[in-house]
């Protein structure tokens, strides 16, 4: 099976109020992902809160990840405001043997399309690993074009890109973009919409909810995969009032409240963002889907 | 007069490509400030490239900025993403001598109103400094309300705010934060804009060419509190074409060509960004208003 491919599942990175990663929580997460079938782990991704670590506890969470896993190939997030950050967190997440790399064009200054296409291309020019551009215009205020995409396609490294749910038709979107970059795997994130995006041929779900409930998230993807349309509506509608709490109050603080209630770990999201407020944690606690 | 008043210039962070300060060419930039006549000097502001500057960085900047001066009180910025950075970045700049700071609430996740109301609550608990509200909509995806900014407020330390220019009337706009938050001293950034902003009223000229240009922004300035509205309008004239550069291809990418035209540094902007290609360099030599 490809890399990018099937279901990726995103942890949180659980830490400390000072922002030191909880090394036995996060082997908690990866475990539990692991033991649910997860094709993949999408380790500090956006639920993963990377850009709230420092370069040290980026990599202590990616050896702590990467010891606990025995075949689950790990990917890691190296999005960063510098070109040579980005370029030093690819090179530490190859030294402690991640399999591949995701990459947002992390932005304070909005970036033009040649600003990101030199900043993948430096990247791209001191690892060996492949590279999933990650679209993600909410947080970075850019936004891949399929002609642009093409484009990236062409440095040996890009291998990938995980793009958001369109506002429109999602088949007409992945054909965009296939048509585009006939040779990258194409997955998407917004995991409402991702069963659709897996029925309609995309190769990989990007999933927040495959981080913590990794088995109904595996069986909605081969299901979705296997084009089981009766069989994806089941999963996906039993996760459906979980991802209405999602919508409604963003996923990375939903995730760590539901892995407080569940028990996995009690850290809080990193402050300045904050915790659920008591009615919104008494509905997750009735809606959770275990 | 006010701190938060009149002209604030804001210059770029010269820096090597590894992100180190370059002393003699910030001190040579604030020495031009402070000799053009500006009120205050806003460092590491977003054409100051503050958020890819690290702790030691900034801190480095803002002793070697405010060494420099004899009166000019300088306002520093103190945006990060985690709150406990900016609580620390406000503690330097305390430390160092610094009159205010600016802070934005710089996300990668968006943040909701009560996460930004206690980021800024967070910061005002370590400081005596007073704090302008930075809205910057575009880098940070988060929009302050006027009624927002009428609780943000009622925190003794928030003393001022530096508005983005917004899409309709600028009275109005001006006249909604004004019964908002009539404590606060109100500025606007966004150069083409400001000389209206102040002919309506407006308290303070958050200003990029400041930063290069002090001597002609302060003269605008003058004429524009003073309602002199076809001297200002006659300065304002002379900014247009390079307005119309920073409007195509971004301020502070303009303003390091600037830089380097007048011979103030050598320095680049930081990787991602890039600088001018060569046919906007030379527009820019064209139309510089030396």
């Amino acid at each position: 099976m490809k890399l990018f491919a099937g279901l990726s599942a995103f942890p949180i990175t659980p830490m400390t109020s000072a922002g030191e990663v909880i090394v036995p929580d996060l082997q908690g997460l990866i475990r539990r992902i692991e033991a649910g079938g997860a094709d993949s782990i999408g380790l500090l991704g956006s639920t993963g809160t990377y850009m709230f670590l420092t370069r040290e506890e980026r990599r202590r969470a990616v050896g702590a990840a990467i010891a606990t896993t025995t075949a689950t190939p790990v990917i890691v997030s190296v999005g960063a405001l510098r070109t040579d950050e980005a370029q030093a967190h690819a090179r530490d997440a190859a030294e402690e043997g991640a399999s591949g790399l995701l990459m947002a064009p992390v932005s304070y200054t909005p970036l033009s399309e040649e600003e990101v296409f030199q900043h993948f291309a430096a990247v791209a020019s001191v690892t060996s690993l492949p590279i999933c551009i990650y679209s993600n215009p909410r947080t970075t205020n850019f936004t891949f074009s399929p002609a642009f995409v093409g484009r990236l396609a062409a440095i040996p490294a890009v291998a990938a890109i995980k793009l958001p749910l369109p506002t429109g038709d999602i088949a007409s979107d992945l054909g965009d973009y296939r048509r585009a970059a006939p040779g990258l795997s194409i997955g998407y994130s917004g995991d409402w919409g991702c069963k659709d995006a897996l029925l309609a041929g995309a190769d990989c779900w990007f999933s927040v909810v495959g981080g913590l409930f990794p088995e109904r998230a595996a069986a909605l993807t081969s299901a979705a995969m296997a084009k089981d349309r009766a069989e994806a509506d089941a999963h996906n509608a039993a996760f459906e009032p979980l991802w209405e709490l999602c919508r409604a109050i963003g996923s990375v603080r939903v995730m760590y409240a539901a892995a407080n209630i569940i028990g996995l770990t009690q850290a809080q999201p990193p402050r300045p963002l904050l915790g659920l407020n008591p009615a919104d944690r008494d509905t997750l606690a009735a809606i959770l889907p275990v």
